[in-house]
């Protein structure tokens, strides 16, 4: 195992009705900015909720953020900040609502001269407004941790601080049961490759912290495929496992002490920016062939997962790895995933374009060892043809 | 899944070298006292390490507590706390140093008249002063809880409150190296039961709660063996696992959400109080006894219990449920662990002073379905013959 420093110190309320957490979570002096996206949050009965946890506060909203959220968008909330003299900020939404509220939460305190420094230089963020969170859709974990992923003008670019880290989170399985099967197949699969991403490396001993993972991955693929069927789309059970395993599958547990590697997110950042392809579909794509062209370098756990995660106990080692990644590929195409380019219509001729990205975002050694180059993140995208 | 709040804001160090940390994690201007048992820490590096980590600081020691830290002890601390000031405790040492150190930190803040009164009439402990920990002993999980047990007059008894969670934990798996037999058995089995305490109850569809602590407790079937063998006990990888697992067993994650038993512990603490067996003795006794009288409340995750930690798949599930029991008891005693009451030289005479103590100290209603009534108890003790 890794030496390590954990903390997380996110309160969580879980569970049906929790959204009236949010009246005590807040201090009662505090004027709050509740920030969301597109409006769904009126049809399925949250945002009345928040409205009612938020009876005896003095409340504002801005609302709009997108899914990958846009620099411009997110800038536009400092003048209702200052207007307001806003000092909590209540983001009501899935991750792209959490991260757009962290970069607000940042930008809102920031001393130098522009707030896309954070990103660009990876400023560090002294100090942000502080942030609660309603989540609405289980997926990237933003919820609890310190991590956002803000786009600009094509580029999708992440940073992280402490300081951004929400003080409380309300999951109430619940609000997930009006998700169309699109966000839940993205959430789940988000969360699968999160967990996949501090997982699938080399072995450094770190039991606990793999069977944790083992656990997390064993659970989605039970309860992924559930929240899509009409019988047990609405079971209550299944959601709460899903959102559970969401939180937990990004909030720093399965991470602290093992090596990660977060090669597929960086590609498949790319695809986001460049082609506006949903986050988790863009990983679909790009993990079997990290699977593939890591096979050596990642062989010990390849075959652990293969063993651990899908129970296969049959065949040679390569046949048992070749059979896992053919098991996960399946799982994903059951979660309604594209697996490759072409399943999103994109061909060899846009491997180049994805290319000039990756080495003008600097990511020139990705992966656990930084072994994945220029030229390994082009045999992964030739193998994802 | 049960509703749940869940939080834990201890910032953790883990890994060889990291007793370092004390030095920043405790304020500059802070009055320390150093809080140990018996004096190991002076002769395996670990009070020197303290003292390195302190040397800009200003800090006193307060040496002698015992296993199952008592009052009177405790008591005794409060002289020093006042004469020098002190703002921030360090408590160097095993569960019955953080313990007593978080008992200590209450009552050098408490407003009532008897600081007792936190223990025996659960007064609510508003306010204590801030705890570190540098850890030596994987066991009861103090280190990053809000729990505590204090002994009196052969009284043995529990109180919690958020004011006395540690502020931070070291975990330096080295510097259990130094460890006796009984004492890494003591630890590893006394986290293996708090893990049952919160798994072996009733399903309710806790997956990733379930999968956490069935994972646990495989690592501390495989680990803790092997602390213990010529050939691997000083090997700091089994080390380093067996003291994550503690830590990761009662941090009050894979409780949440769940029903919890703890009929066991609080069955124990009567033989500890009484009789003054190590704590984890006790435990090692009454559980088999528990998993015997409660099977059949307990049969869906005894069942599971057997398939997912004993990989035992053959035989009816009575046959499996059996076997599971077998297996546990064989690893208590791979442990060097006491089975039944004859091991540790008490008899059926002995359970009518057991019995007076539970009902005396109110434990009429046990287990997670408040089941274990006064009779249950008897027959759990009449069963661990």
């Amino acid at each position: 195992m890794l030496n390590f420093s954990f903390e997380n110190q996110t309160r969580i309320h879980f569970g049906e009705g929790q959204i009236s957490t949010v009246a005590s979570e807040i201090p009662a002096g505090a004027k709050v900015l509740v920030i969301y996206g597109g409006g769904s949050i009126k049809n399925n009965g949250v945002y009345d909720q928040v409205v009612n946890a938020l009876k005896d506060h003095a409340w504002f909203e801005f609302s709009g953020i997108e899914p990958n959220p846009n620099y411009d968008t997110l800038m536009k909330a400092q003048a209702l900040i200052k207007q307001h003299d806003i000092d909590y900020l209540l983001a009501v939404g899935g991750g792209s609502v959490v991260d757009g509220s962290k970069f607000i939460a940042a930008a809102a305190l920031y001393n130098g001269d522009d707030p896309w420094d954070i990103i660009t230089d990876q400023q560090k963020v002294e100090a942000a407004l502080p942030i609660g969170v309603v989540l609405t859709l289980p997926a990237t974990g933003s919820e609890t941790n310190i991590g956002s992923v803000v786009t600009r003008d094509g580029h999708k670019l992440p940073f992280m601080s402490p300081a951004v880290r929400p003080q409380f989170a309300v999951l109430d399985p619940a609000v997930t049961l009006s998700l169309s099967d699109r966000q839940i197949s993205n959430g789940v699969v988000d969360a699968f490759i999160h967990i996949m991403e501090q997982y699938l490396t080399f072995d450094v001993k770190g039991k606990v912290q793999d069977r944790f993972a083992e656990g997390l991955l064993q659970t989605l693929i039970e309860e992924g495929p559930k929240a899509l069927l009409a019988e047990s789309k609405n079971d209550l059970e299944v959601r709460a496992n899903i959102m559970w395993s969401a939180t937990m599958a990004l909030n720093g547990l399965i991470g602290a002490g093992v090596p990660q590697d977060w090669s597929t997110h960086m590609i498949g950042h790319e695809l986001t920016g460049t082609y506006g392809i949903d986050h988790a579909r863009t990983l679909a794509i790009v993990l079997p062939a990290v699977m593939k062209v890591r096979r050596d370098a990642k062989r010990t756990k390849l075959l652990q997962y293969a063993q651990r995660v899908w129970h296969i106990k049959e065949g040679s080692e390569d046949q048992q790895i070749d059979q896992a990644i053919k098991m996960t590929e399946a799982f994903f195409q059951t979660m309604g995933m594209p697996i490759r380019l072409p399943d999103v219509e994109l061909t060899a001729s846009d491997i180049d374009t994805l290319m000039a990205k990756l080495e003008s975002h600097g990511m020139v050694a990705l992966g656990e060892k930084q072994e994945v180059t220029l030229p390994v993140s082009r045999q992964i995208l030739e193998q994802a043809l």
